[in-house]
């Protein structure tokens, strides 16, 4: 492995002035950065994090936090992990950041891990991609006062080295109201599965406060997560109270193909009402018709993140950071 | 943060005791040793691993390889990445390691980000999330000599320090046959879309072995991957000139529901043909009717991968480690 005598060497400058060459130092002319810099890609040079972060007690490397996982499938079938992760190295590959994963099954073995890549790791940024009420692990990692980023939307109030960055759920609600009544459904039905998780909430208040703002009637319907048999005995007969129901919001793709399901065994047609759903997971694809959706850009959030928390300008941002959504138009919405 | 001088003040040793007992020195009493692991743990002190890399040369992180992401999407797909990475966690938090991620948009990118984890943080275990034909990152790794474990088949020779973990595909070939077999259906079609996948491969080779040894007469049908209107046409006519076909074995869920999909169209009913595919995703329960499928323990499989690594007995095993699979019985495999 080449040392940084090797790179002064081919640069013909002393092992000094390469280091401060490499630090970027002021006192050091283009000109001969220049050099060094040619001379550490010719060696193929990599400066030793080890020994540099016992100086600055800071490693280049970037902690992801995932949820606690309750089960083994628990973070499976979450859709998105992968696809935030996957934005989060592309940005740090670029600025030659590493990454480490904390996780656990309990917040006590969450918060251990993240301990060790803080004190063993010397890791001082982290993302979390999650946002939850009352957060063991969010708490510790504010009482460490490192800089992080959240992916999700602020629960309470944060310290100043914390940043959110999230879809505008609140705005996305109001876009896929506004996308039907465009269609001319006029009695819409917003169905969710848990109001206290904030996105559902966003997205229904984004619902309501659009028919709301036109003098519409506003109808929504609570699915159960696990109980299917009462949930299709309690659409029916609301659909039965409801006859003048033309179409559906719902709260994300899982919830809308159970719908679909539904629907099918309580001899509706597929045509009988319009949908539209959240997410744009590859279920839209797989469902009948396909699902109209929208795309919420997991990896653009990933990215995002990773630019905010290695640009180190976190400070004084108290609001989230809000990245686009788009409505992706498929069979499931035609015009009325 | 507590140093090694305020254990060993604790402890009542010499900062040199207190060191050759954390690294469990046979010098040192056991007495000695549980007074200074209790002090260790009343100081929450963690041992400083950048200071003891730069002796030891090797981190105590495994560093995990993704596959080169062709676009945004390509991995998000994937439903088991995100498992197999919990189980790879969850066995390195009890044993004190941490986990980096390598990931890349192109070969080369890939390679310096493996580059950049064994030459500035020292990592020297890695575990492939992937196996693919001629793969340059692995070549890579092979080179450089450090152990390493792939999450699948393998495709060629490798180094003593490779391990390769997976479920047996053929097998499971074998074991839905029969379990179609069982319930009495015996004209079974196979369908497929890429027999270069080594998973793909390994299933029907399994399936072609249990209808060969019984004298039954095998079928298969390959699904472009694209084109759903020519996969449409191709398949009516496929099933028209094999009207005794009875049951399908589909090569994974995403084929399946798909498969059940064309089926509609192709005006089937659910009931002309059973079903059974492999992987067990969230898509088996949205599909009508929902379909039996082979699980494969992807969180299992990580955790498998990162024992073996840090037991460090990797050398001498030039089979793949198998793990088990298990069929899950839904409605779409009923007793003929």
């Amino acid at each position: 492995m080449p040392t940084i005598k090797d790179v002064a060497r081919l640069a013909g400058v002393s092992p000094s002035t390469a280091s401060r060459a490499m630090h970027d130092n002021k006192m050091i002319s283009e000109a001969t950065k220049e050099r060094v810099r040619k001379a550490m890609e010719e060696l193929d040079y990599s400066p030793n994090y080890s020994a540099q972060n016992l100086v600055k007690r800071e490693s280049n490397t970037i902690g992801i936090i995932l949820p606690v996982r309750e089960n083994q499938d628990s973070l499976g079938n979450n859709p998105f992990f992968m696809q935030i992760i996957q934005g989060i190295t592309s940005v740090c590959t670029e600025k030659d950041y590493m990454v480490s994963l904390a996780s656990g099954r309990s917040d006590e073995e969450l918060i251990k891990n993240i301990q060790t890549l803080i004190r063993s790791g010397n890791i001082r940024k982290f993302i979390f991609l999650y946002s939850k009420k009352d957060d063991p692990a969010f708490s510790f990692v504010q009482k460490e006062q490192v800089p992080c980023v959240v992916v999700g939307q602020a629960y309470g109030p944060a310290n100043q080295e914390t940043m959110f960055v999230d879809n505008d759920n609140f705005q996305a609600g109001q876009d896929v109201t506004q996308f039907l009544l465009d269609r001319h459904y006029q009695n819409l039905l917003f169905l969710y599965t848990d109001l206290d998780e904030m996105v559902e909430m966003e997205r229904i208040k984004g619902y309501l406060d659009r028919m709301q703002s036109l003098g519409l009637k506003a109808l929504s319907f609570q699915l159960s997560r696990v109980d299917e048999a009462k949930t299709m005995a309690e659409l029916q007969s609301f659909l039965q109270q409801n006859p003048q129901i033309e179409a559906m919001i719902c709260c994300d793709d899982v919830i809308a193909v159970r719908t679909q399901r539904i629907l099918e065994w309580l001899q509706y047609k597929p045509s009988d009402f319009a949908m539209i759903s959240f997410n744009n997971t590859m279920v839209t694809e797989l469902a009948k018709p396909s699902l109209t959706s929208v795309e919420i850009f997991p990896f653009q959030l990933g990215e995002k993140a990773a630019s905010l928390l290695l640009e180190r300008n976190l400070k004084g941002l108290d609001k989230p950071y809000f990245l686009p959504h788009e409505i992706i138009e498929r069979g499931s919405t035609p015009y009325l």
